[in-house]
């Protein structure tokens, strides 16, 4: 199912502890219940058009501590205890790069391991 | 002029000392080469319809000490340094609310002294 930008609200998720910035991804009104309801980050997954619970697959989950929303109501912080990495490519934070392309963050699982291979994926 | 939010970039601005985050925004690639250029935020807004600098009307503008990319490359992440606020609403982050209605933010500023009465906006 294809959903809307508008109907999708962007859902930012920051390390409780360290205020480490782990990931930007989308919510839809269904994933932000669940995600206050059961204490788990779920996400609307654009690319694959369904609801996603964060580490379902990978055992990588973020185990909600605080949300808050933004002025204008489209965009949620999320304050997680993230479980291994957040970033499917096996590094902490999804901005492990420096614009320049300088990788500075730190890799702490082997997304072969936790996905399959790539033809697995 | 519209663009198409396929054009656009997810920019979340985060303080660099504190690691607050601060606001979520967009970029097209003239917002992100004219950020890198000046060390000074500049934004996409979607709901004018034109480029933007962060600051350009309240004077609270965003002076860069880093940038991110995300792994897919659709999201950038700003440290900064905020002058100010970055909330239009006079609150320091534009996540000064948690999802419950609380408000938890500080209010750094006056929106009226800065961008004149709600009719003048």
């Amino acid at each position: 199912m294809k959903k809307e930008d508008k109907e999708l609200k962007h859902a930012i998720a920051q390390d409780y502890e360290t205020g480490e910035v782990l990931m930007l991804a989308h919510m839809d009104e269904e994933a932000l219940r669940l995600s206050i309801e059961t204490g788990r980050a779920h996400y609307w997954s654009r690319s694959r058009g369904k609801l996603w619970r964060k580490g379902e697959v990978s055992g990588n989950e973020q185990i909600i501590k605080d949300i808050f929303i933004d002025c204008d109501e489209d965009a949620i912080l999320l304050k997680v205890k993230q479980i291994g990495g957040a970033c499917h490519t096996g590094y902490r934070s999804c901005f492990y790069r420096r614009i320049n392309g300088e990788i500075v963050g730190e890799k702490v699982f082997d997304p072969e391991e936790k996905y399959g291979k790539k033809e697995d994926k």
